[in-house]
């Protein structure tokens, strides 16, 4: 069964070019980025590349990309903060998975960082992760030095207390074996998730110097797109196989984790997905650029099957 | 018996009023610029103020206001970066105590920070100090765009991998049942140490808008400075008394770890301390402004019971 909004999906832009073509980029620009494997300490920088290069997604730093070029920013000037944001998306996971966080041993098909090397590289290479992603803005000469303090800030702001992801993984941490509503449970996918999706789309914004408006409309974009991102992600963890998952299926449910599908069903998760959908793509009608790549994007994370 | 340096030490600067006054204006500032404890998330905003506001020196704020000052900056503009400062060096305690690494329980007389809450909340408390020590940085008004950029990469540089703190920390748990040489203990408490002790100094004299010379040579003097705080600090683990030092004393001998004592003897660690003093001393010598207060900090970590 067809739902309305995939009947309505973008065909025009190739989007598996683009993800395709953005991901060597930003996979190329870490590489440069992060010190080799025989630099002391080898121990962590052997951990921070075994994490970051595990075959992630790219979702952030693409996001960030096509949300600059939307707005007339050549990829040069993007590259750096969009390398700073998987930075901090991998710094998180890497402290997410830790035995006193979710205790998780394996992560896209492979064991967690703590599991391959020990507790103590997992933590330093977290630390130095987020450290080496203010850096990374901070020297990255093709931005002025104004830019660079707002994307410092815009992604400070992202990434701490007490709205963003750090405070969304405490809350979901207390949240933990009790009742959550579903405020809360927004709540905090709001900040775990989504903050970090929208300073992924702001970033690109700002680089490409849009206007307030412009920004703000984009912001309103990430944010529903960052809600459809938890959504399906939730729905894969009751749908999906361990194949395609990369990780234990089933594993929200056996926690007693409240996800979509736990408080509404999965139809009815299902049918929010499409209208959190529906949502984003309204936003974009606001803006008066070209903007079907950050439609192909929305339409993806609704279809997405890993 | 005194020591040669001893007798030479500075008595005209008023370093107790000079580190009181100090001290409370950090403690004011630290207290403004931290998410208050009644903010959500609770557990980390009050994991954070019970490891911020936990009894310290504030050595390394209160160097960057003494550097910040001797080239003529106003403390008003130092502030925000002496408190990032604090804020860089609280979430590296919190995380080096947590039981993976260090494995402590006690620090200024109190239960460490994973102790008194619980791991997750201690790792969370950490990260977010860090994220909130760049941000500050980056929306702190009183300096210009470019002063931010500079300090955040200082800092970052000083913080992170491969040349900066976690870089000694994680060199100094690979280091941990294994036999060192002195040189290696130098680089260890290089990285660990000293890297931020010399950023403290010179983002003092950046903010001040001093010229390259003089942040060479403040960068001299805070490298001894830091090797003598290390130097004074094993010796400290020796004499010191559990009241003195708020934290276990003869620790390190019993994990077995290179100090100076154990690899010099006590005695010859006390005339390297005197040596390392009167460097730090010979490089302000070279600074061709009132480095008074530098001086009487010098002497104040060479005599220090605590």
């Amino acid at each position: 069964m067809k739902t309305s909004s995939e009947l309505s999906l973008t065909p025009a832009f190739d989007l598996k070019g683009f993800f395709h073509e953005r991901r060597a980029l930003i996979e190329g620009a870490l590489d440069s980025l992060l010190p080799g494997e025989s630099v002391e300490p080898v121990s962590v920088h052997k951990a921070i590349r075994w994490s970051v290069f595990a075959g992630g997604k790219r979702f952030r730093p693409i996001l960030m990309l096509a949300t600059g070029e939307v707005f007339g920013a050549p990829d040069e000037v993007l590259r750096a903060t969009a390398c700073a944001l998987e930075m901090i998306h991998t710094y998180s996971l890497i402290h997410d998975d830790l035995p006193s966080m979710d205790d998780d041993e394996l992560r896209r098909g492979r064991p967690t960082c703590h599991i391959q090397f020990d507790e103590a590289t997992a933590i330093l290479a977290g630390d130095a992760l987020q450290t080496l992603a203010f850096q990374t803005i901070a020297e990255d000469s093709s931005l002025s030095a104004e830019q660079r303090v707002l994307l410092v800030s815009e992604l400070g702001r992202a990434a701490g207390t007490p709205r963003g992801m750090v405070a969304g993984q405490a809350r979901d941490l207390e949240a933990e074996s009790r009742a959550v509503t579903s405020g809360e449970l927004e709540q905090i996918h709001r900040l775990k998730t989504a903050a970090l999706i929208i300073a992924a789309a702001r970033c690109g914004a700002i680089i490409a110097d849009a206007t307030d408006a412009e920004l703000e409309a984009v912001g309103r974009y990430a944010a529903q797109l960052g809600l459809l991102f938890q959504i399906t992600d939730d729905l894969l963890d009751v749908t999906a196989t361990v194949e395609t998952l990369g990780k234990t299926p089933g594993k929200d449910a056996r926690a007693q984790k409240a996800t979509y599908p736990s408080l509404y069903g999965i139809e009815s998760a299902h049918q929010r997905a499409d209208l959190v959908h529906q949502e984003a793509c309204a936003v974009l009608e606001q803006i008066d650029k070209p903007t079907e790549r950050l439609r192909a994007i929305a339409d993806f994370i609704l279809k997405r099957d890993a």
